[in-house]
């Protein structure tokens, strides 16, 4: 099975095609703590992060920036205290492609670091 | 006028008093660009800022979470793309201390920096 992390995030078009039910069924166990929410009638793939504080928190949310900056594919972050939550879509196709199963793929990495 | 900038937050108990609507009509027009929202049942008073890039937003965020351990009290962030947006309120007593006005006040002199 092709691998999530060893993936990269590639220019995504507003013509390029939201993932379909049958590749979601193989792309979500690569990324089991994820959950898919609607908001605002698009699709985000969505997790929280628990720590043990404030700039723990903090922290984990800068390699997540950085990472989103690598990847030009940007994520919202929200902070909270000993909590972080990440929210993976793609706004040119208002839903989700391929790139945001990548990305929290690699955001899972991050946090096991 | 007693300004916010000029206070410091202290320590919130559980039974500690929310702003009156008297004290609230003085401290509104102190930060002029902040609203009250209510989420879930509790008042909180959220800002959004603009920016151009998602790291000059980071760098923001980084400023307030700073501020948020300087004064322990400790805001919702939400990092978006060429936005930020903050929200205080104080969770011991379930909705909007004088604490927050001054956090509030305090994160727009950073932002202004």
């Amino acid at each position: 099975m092709e691998k999530l992390l060893e993936g990269k995030c590639e220019a995504c078009r507003a013509d390029a095609s939201l993932v379909s039910a049958e590749e979601r069924k193989i792309l979500m166990p690569q990324i089991p703590g994820w959950d898919v929410i609607e908001v605002d009638g698009i699709e985000q793939l969505t997790c929280s992060y628990a720590f043990k504080d404030y700039l723990s928190g903090l922290d984990f949310l800068k390699k997540v920036a950085h990472l989103a900056e690598e990847e030009d594919h940007h994520p919202e972050i929200v902070l909270e205290w000993g909590k972080v939550t990440v929210s993976w879509w793609s706004h040119k196709i208002k839903g989700l492609h391929k790139n945001d199963f990548i990305a929290a793929a690699k955001t899972d990495a991050l946090f096991s670091e």
